[in-house]
């Protein structure tokens, strides 16, 4: 496969330029940018430049406000809630991001509702700072019907990711994201990108057969981890990014998108917790790193996000590969 | 298999007695007599009367205070902390309920940190009182090792259940709880009880062996669902029951215990939000009314707790058939 090489800051330009010229102001450009250059950094693909002709379709619909200014609101004393204006979920998020903060550090909890946003990014470049900052942090969103509910035949939830963080003392927390189906989306769509077949289990055909070829499963449906326990999963974010936030569920999504090949609009739920103010003011960073050796002592066990932390120290170092035909799809977009 | 008919009235005399006669005093025997018959109530034998026999053990041997008088902390304005004096959960968790509903309705969103606590019992049942409030709750505690982190061989943490719980307009909330291994210890306990043999892929031997022998496996480790992502789940539980609460990972609460057959000393993390207060403040009961509605239409597909609302309609009505051996052993003690 031919690939081009580039550089963190020539994804980052490549993004935002292709972002303005479709309509972005430079503020909006910078905050998407930012997510998909953090994506490509950190070898997760599925969220990066792969996913910039997306982006751009919603401009070029008129679905999404590419000039979007945030408005935030303390709605409760432990609620902060975003209205994203119509506009990408990472500037609203941007928005939100210092009042969930301050709001945690102040209340021991607190809670992020994002309404009104196309969110087509990954959670845990979300969760990351949060966990940076010191807070325990959870996120989840909806999308659009992608996941059968467990024991039907029709997809009703979107592949529903949650993420969670936890401060370490290295500075670098422990972040895991993942979706509530078998594998997310995004992992369906780069193996049709690249002609893999996935594994058994994953989905569905549009008749509800199980299938293997990527492609099929796109067009159809995919199955939740761990048969009814992962769709139970899938109903609680579709509760808390929708129902709880007054947002919409997956499928009120669907009806309204113009199938643009963006995101639909939806909501996003996050919750900060600062572990300090719970009991063990002192000594809770400690604490946790007696289970995080734990965890590690054992061969063959990884802490959640190792991968992409070591994805993340090659890619700074030595840039990106990018196959030639992601390339040049976004040079003609 | 020969059966005692018990009225819940009976089940409940039953428990509280046998607790009373081995140091619990009325109020903290009534409250895990309570618990005691919800779980019979609903058909949820793992966590009722066949607890008994733990329950006593950790009276005899002094692990467990039969006379705890819960102290209550607004240790910050959205957490409620409380101390459980060495007592059972179910005292606890009375005491820290009505606290953790005013402070979610304040402030629109409240964490409750329940430590030195024994718990012993269902977590739907924690939940269910919550959501009838009018109130989304989540609740999750560790135990002792128990399942194996995704990767490796060694068990090290807990069956670590997860609940959540929403309101709905009929006044019966849905509620789920469910390990994050694939299958809960009482499961198996139930299955070694009654000499079932597990499903593959539920748990290993003390050697780390596949087994479906479900004495092989409460002799080994059980197995995370859906593999490295309930892995994930369980390793949330015990920074959110544990690291963030200032209480014991599964593995320090099972050094520190005395293996006298009940529960290890630990924590339990309960979050509780007002959905009015996110910013739906009229319409979020209907709202999420249309969601289930879109769930319950598929043919196969249940909401989860159903089950159990089907099997207390019956057992409120019918009372509950007991197996004679373990009514008997309740005598004995």
């Amino acid at each position: 496969m031919s690939t081009v090489q580039l550089t963190l800051d020539e994804v980052h330009s490549l993004a935002a330029e292709t972002l303005t010229r479709h309509g972005c102001d430079d503020e909006n450009a910078g905050a998407v940018a930012r997510v998909i250059t953090d994506a490509e950094r950190d070898g997760c693909h599925s969220h990066g430049l792969m996913r910039m002709a997306g982006y751009v379709a919603t401009l070029k619909s008129g679905k999404v406000n590419g000039k979007a200014r945030p408005k935030v609101e303390q709605i409760a004393p432990a609620v902060v809630r975003v209205d994203g204006d119509g506009g990408f979920a990472p500037m609203a998020l941007l928005a939100g991001r210092q009042p969930l903060i301050d709001c945690a550090r102040k209340n021991g909890i607190a809670a992020l509702a994002l309404v009104d946003i196309y969110h087509f990014a990954a959670l845990w470049a979300e969760i990351e700072p949060l966990a940076e900052a010191g807070l325990c942090a959870l996120a989840c969103t909806s999308y659009k019907p992608a996941v059968i509910p467990a024991g039907g035949k029709k997809a009703l939830y979107g592949t529903n990711p949650i993420a969670f963080g936890w401060p370490r003392k290295s500075g670098e927390p422990v972040v895991f994201d993942q979706a509530t189906s078998v594998v997310a989306r995004g992992e369906v769509m780069l193996a049709a990108r690249e002609g893999h077949q996935m594994a058994e289990g994953v989905g569905v055909d549009a008749d509800g057969n199980p299938t293997t070829d990527p492609n099929a499963i796109l067009e159809g449906s995919l199955l939740a981890f761990g048969g009814h326990k992962g769709s139970s999963l899938a109903m609680m974010v579709e509760l808390l990014a929708g129902g709880l936030i007054g947002e919409s569920f997956s499928f009120e999504a669907a009806k309204r998108d113009n199938n643009d090949g963006g995101p639909p609009q939806g909501g996003e739920f996050i919750l900060a917790m600062d572990p300090g103010m719970f009991g063990d003011r002192e000594g809770w960073l400690d604490h946790s790193e007696t289970l995080f050796e734990k965890i590690t002592e054992q061969e063959g066990v990884r802490l959640p996000g190792d991968r992409r932390r070591t994805n993340r120290e090659r890619n700074l170092r030595d840039g990106i590969s990018l196959p030639q035909s992601v390339y040049d799809k976004i040079l003609q977009l």
